[in-house]
């Protein structure tokens, strides 16, 4: 029986649209006011798909108290009212939008969840931007 | 023209969940608050997704209202204000995890819609814990 | 400068209406299929808002990690993944329905908030069926 | 690095569902209360998906407010506050239920954005009646 | 013990905004893209709020299947899948603003409800526009 | 006929909660992780309620599209994409908890809404904590 499950949670962090190797009128033009030097904010709605079989002993695919805890560790406590671009080592070089948090919290988690499921982030920066990662 | 509808129902349960195989310190172990013998209770979301062609004359993929009747009659009618684990025969034996009443509405209603609708099932058992079944 | 904070909280419980007073026909006839002896549940929503002065020093009207810690303390760790008839010694009497449970939350939290702050209940029992205690 | 963005849109418009090779009778049978001659309305929620290669440059897979201008220009203007009867050529013919209007917005993005990129539309009727167009 | 009662219902109309006393001009001035001749529509959610004494031997402010009843009797069956302007004759002078249309549904349902409970509706035309009457 | 309309808009913004009288000791207790001197954000939702009487000749309470276009004058422009702390003159010496910004915007609005009609800010920080002001 294959299934997959999802767990829900968030956190607020501050970031700005910035790529060093551009002119600042390049980056102005290119990320208009998310490039604000001053940075800007967010509440990010992080969804965390596994995808695999479900253990007729328990009933479950992954315990999700275990999969929240994972998430925590990972994401939650190093993101969560940080600023992305100046408190993570993980953006000191790597733009952080959307679909860059998504690929970085994939591989943090990637490298916590058994390999026999299948991984998909979903990242909420606003109600109505939205990234995958990866794609189906 | 391929495409897929959704339709959004919902009830309201308890559940424990429990394996009566195992022994209650096992069964606490392994499912901690959610093993309560007194039962707890949530408010299920349901999404109901066919995939299929759209019917060139009506412009339905599937009648919605009768999308909505087969779900009340097959699962919101039977589920709603009920306890999983006492008053249904499909968890008299299987455990009722998200997981499982998943897979328990799928056979329900893969008996109501014809074959050449691929039919899949979300559950929301709460905003936070999420089940797919079958997987994408 | 006079201003309201609200926090919101939720947990997961299993209840019963009935009332002891009355015969099992007239229970029926007035909770219908709430009255289920089997129990039912939902995921509850509580909103808890406090009216009161704006600190000028901090800026905070209460500090919100400290209400959600008196409400963790004093509703959500006993409430959550419970049976409120039968795990609760404030509902071994009285009927669990939205109301009743937002009036016992309103005393539980009553004295542990300081009386120079007004004290508002919401409770949603589903997102269609909301209490709030005292009225307005 | 292959992903998806969504961006959100909505738009506020009234129709009635209804085939003009049909009797009156036939109409009223298959669409019912939908097919009131004096049409009904929705705040219709528009999810649209662009599945690509992520540009390391930008970190962008397509500039969201490039996604959302070309939205607005393609659907909200043309669709918001109008009869998708009578105000728009693209339903003269075609009925307007939600699986036509998702296949019509469909082809209008299609010519907008280029081919590089995999397209989907999600359309929310009503919280409860969603349409997909592709299915998966 | 007082407290106050909220139920959710909801219903999708088309309508327009026009005064008959004024010009097409003031009327597409004043009105907008609200003013198209061939209607738009949205999905209204419905707050009726009751305040009042809990029956001690119920737990009940008000029965909320009752109120459901009554709200679907009064609103839902006679506004839903309608034409506001066209279909009722509450609005074939009255302006069917939301404000206009909360004041109509108050007037149908004060009717219904003892005046021992207060009512106050709240009308989302979008999740953005709503509106209070009376007003606190 | 008095009633109430309530505009709902949003913006992104980066904050840090900072007293500067205090030693770094004594806001990093207060304040905890929300002193994070890098700063942190959030998707602020901002609710504006204005009460009056409604215009019996539009139906009006208030333009809800000048309601609009004022608070994106007053508030979504100057706060949209900035940094409270460093970006707004407003907050060089006032701490921009959710408190004190709903009390600027309430100040801000106020000074471009008839007296006529009373003013309310309900301020979402995150969907758990939310402002209001002035209180009930």
């Amino acid at each position: 029986m294959k299934a997959a499950v999802v767990r829900k949670e968030h956190f607020n962090a501050a970031h700005r649209l910035h790529n060093k190797k551009w002119s600042d009128e390049q980056n102005q033009r290119i990320f208009g006011k998310c490039n604000n030097p001053n940075y800007h904010g967010h509440n990010y709605e992080l969804l965390v798909k596994l995808v695999g079989e479900v253990d007729p002993d328990t009933g479950y695919l992954f315990d999700m108290k275990l999969l929240s805890d994972i998430i925590k560790e990972e994401v939650i406590t190093p993101f969560d009212h940080r600023n992305l671009n100046l408190d993570l080592a993980e953006f000191k070089t790597l733009n952080p939008t959307a679909e860059n948090i998504a690929y970085v919290i994939w591989h943090k988690l990637r490298n916590r969840i058994d390999e026999k499921f299948d991984l998909k982030i979903t990242l909420y920066e606003t109600e109505r931007n939205i990234v995958e990662y990866p794609a189906d």
